[in-house]
């Protein structure tokens, strides 16, 4: 059906090496268009979206959703998306006639993230999700479960996942290189300009935890390969001056994973807070600086075999610029939908970070659902 | 009285500048002699503290107390040290007949700091203890009322608190030049060797936490200014080699301020974790690299007139080298003895430590006196 040969043969090998059988239908469907992504909400971070899917072979914007139709009518005319495929919020169920469309990416605040991945898979779209995945640990479990009552995949927004540095820290740990990993510490957060949507509970669903502090929470777990099974929170609220009426200012926690590993983290709304974190093992130490879209420095020291022998030492930042990780990651959701993969990044990566949220939220003594 | 009318200006001059009336007998002694230290126990860091003192001008080391007389002996020699000035453990309460000695600096394990600390006082000599300063909440207050009593002077070892990097730092945050502080992280471990006494309770007091998990709990309180109120915990072993037997490896903590600032830390003595600590604040951040003995390296960057003015940024490494730190520790106490003055580190800055390890030791559910 349009697929070459080689490309052909090319999936099926993928498919295999991951032990999936590709989804002939879907990649069928996938073969002389690319798969088509409908973005829904056009702020900032749908632009770097958006720019990472234009400048990747495999997948292409083919509609947009958005209140303000103007806008919309301008970035399709950028991206080439014919009027007829620009939704509002009202009338994007209508999505469902589209073909043009394989898979929505949800870019809008957390908190509407549920009822649009909902929409979405009911239209019978696949759906990429950002993260946070949503408000609480029940809106996630509905995600996922009407995302598998639709027959769709669903996948959340973990970038990082799909960036090179990350991976290699990554792999260094599961190496060895380190030893035996004791301890993490990680930060993210930033001084939230006021008026923003994402220092609010009715749209962030929460304070810098949800949004900032994620990246931390998400670290320790890519890092450790494990599930945090304790936890302790403090928050607390310094700036008095209408930014943080409804959540918290700042959250510092630890987690205890089930290995004994303890992490250490700080989130805020209200400073200066570089994202980075640390691995302290017992060969050496690892540390990546920023979770950002570009630049991610990653330095380490270590001593492989003993105390007699010599350090090593690394420093190495990926030279990738902004939009590549969001390529990366539009990428792998294609090739998902192509070859009929479970994203790395589920739904269920989703919840878990929901659910440990929820754990941090309560230990802090702030009701979470 | 062997003061030349010059000393003794300069002295009064500091002693009025600081709040305090000069004490004519106290600097009468201190006068043609320096002020003599009597070392107590001769281990890694008393090397340090003595060279420290020798490279400095105002102190001299003037006795010695040791378990191992040959070692002693061919360090008093070393240092000028007269082998009537060299006792044991037993014997060392003979030294307040011995008018070369002022004061000691005690550098035995944690758990003999208060016995050492005590017998010191009552011999009449003024004491300068290692941090921590004991291993119980009560042992603390029992040295400060030991030395009152007494009427010597008590001080902390916090070498940090008279090291310029440090200094600078706090400056820089009194200044307001990272804007109002929401967060701190800081961390600071090491691998220990099998054997150590620093891994037993018995000589240790506890695990990492006592030793230099420390070092972040008094960061948190010089960059603040304030005593922490509120504290969660959790603590872990992961190594089962007999190194911790009796003390935990690993700790994470979080600590509220009432300012509202939050402390995020963590410690280990099974992981390479080179001390440091970030401060975030509204118009910046700072971060120092080590808590050693030298380099410690200041970073920053802040924007001091808001957002449209353009960043500063600052990498400075003090060049000073070890054991200038001691040099500084030592010349504080002298002047303190020389002029009369409260150590910027007395007791109770001990003291507060070691009820907030008794806090962070509580949280995480562990017994602490």
């Amino acid at each position: 059906m349009g697929l070459t040969r080689r490309e052909f043969s090319r999936l099926g090998a993928l498919g295999a090496m991951a032990g999936f059988v590709p989804d002939l239908r879907a990649s069928a469907q996938g073969s002389e268009r690319k798969v088509g992504y409908c973005v829904i909400g056009l702020g900032r971070i749908a632009d770097h979206f958006m720019r990472g899917v234009k400048q990747g072979s495999t997948s292409q914007i083919t509609g947009l959703v958005s209140g303000h139709r103007d806008k919309a009518e301008r970035i399709a005319a950028q991206y080439g998306v014919p009027t007829s495929s620009i939704y509002s919020y009202e009338d994007m169920d209508r999505m469902r006639e589209n073909k043009s469309i394989d898979a929505v990416y949800v870019a809008l605040p957390n908190s509407m993230h549920a009822e649009y991945t909902i929409r979405s898979a009911k239209a019978g779209k696949h759906v990429l999700c950002e993260k946070p995945m949503c408000v609480s640990v029940s809106e996630a479990r509905e995600m996922i479960a009407a995302c598998k009552e639709a027959n769709v995949k669903l996948m959340i927004a973990y970038r990082l996942h799909y960036e090179p540095t990350t991976l290699k820290a990554i792999k260094m740990i599961q190496d060895g290189l380190l030893g035996k990993i004791q301890a993490i510490d990680s930060a993210n957060g930033f001084n939230i300009a006021p008026g923003e949507w994402r220092s609010t509970k009715k749209l962030g669903g929460g304070g810098p935890l949800m949004d900032v502090g994620i990246y931390s929470l998400n670290a320790t777990r890519y890092l450790t390969g494990e599930e945090p099974e304790k936890f302790t929170a403090v928050a607390s609220t310094i700036d008095r001056d209408g930014r943080f009426d409804t959540t918290e200012e700042n959250t510092a926690w630890t987690m205890r994973f089930p290995s004994g590993v303890l992490a250490s983290c700080n989130t805020t709304y209200g400073a200066a807070m570089p994202g980075y974190y640390k691995v302290f093992g017992s060969k050496g130490w690892l540390e990546v600086d920023s979770f950002g879209y570009q630049n991610l420095r990653l330095r380490a020291n270590y001593t492989p075999e003993g105390k007699n022998s010599s350090a090593t030492t690394l420093d190495e930042t990926n030279p990738e610029p902004d939009p590549k990780q969001f390529e990366r990651q539009a990428d792998h959701f294609t090739q998902c939908i192509l070859q009929n993969k479970t994203p790395k990044t589920p739904g269920e990566e989703g919840l878990r970070d929901m659910q440990h949220i929820q754990s941090i939220y309560r230990a802090a003594g702030i009701s979470f659902d």
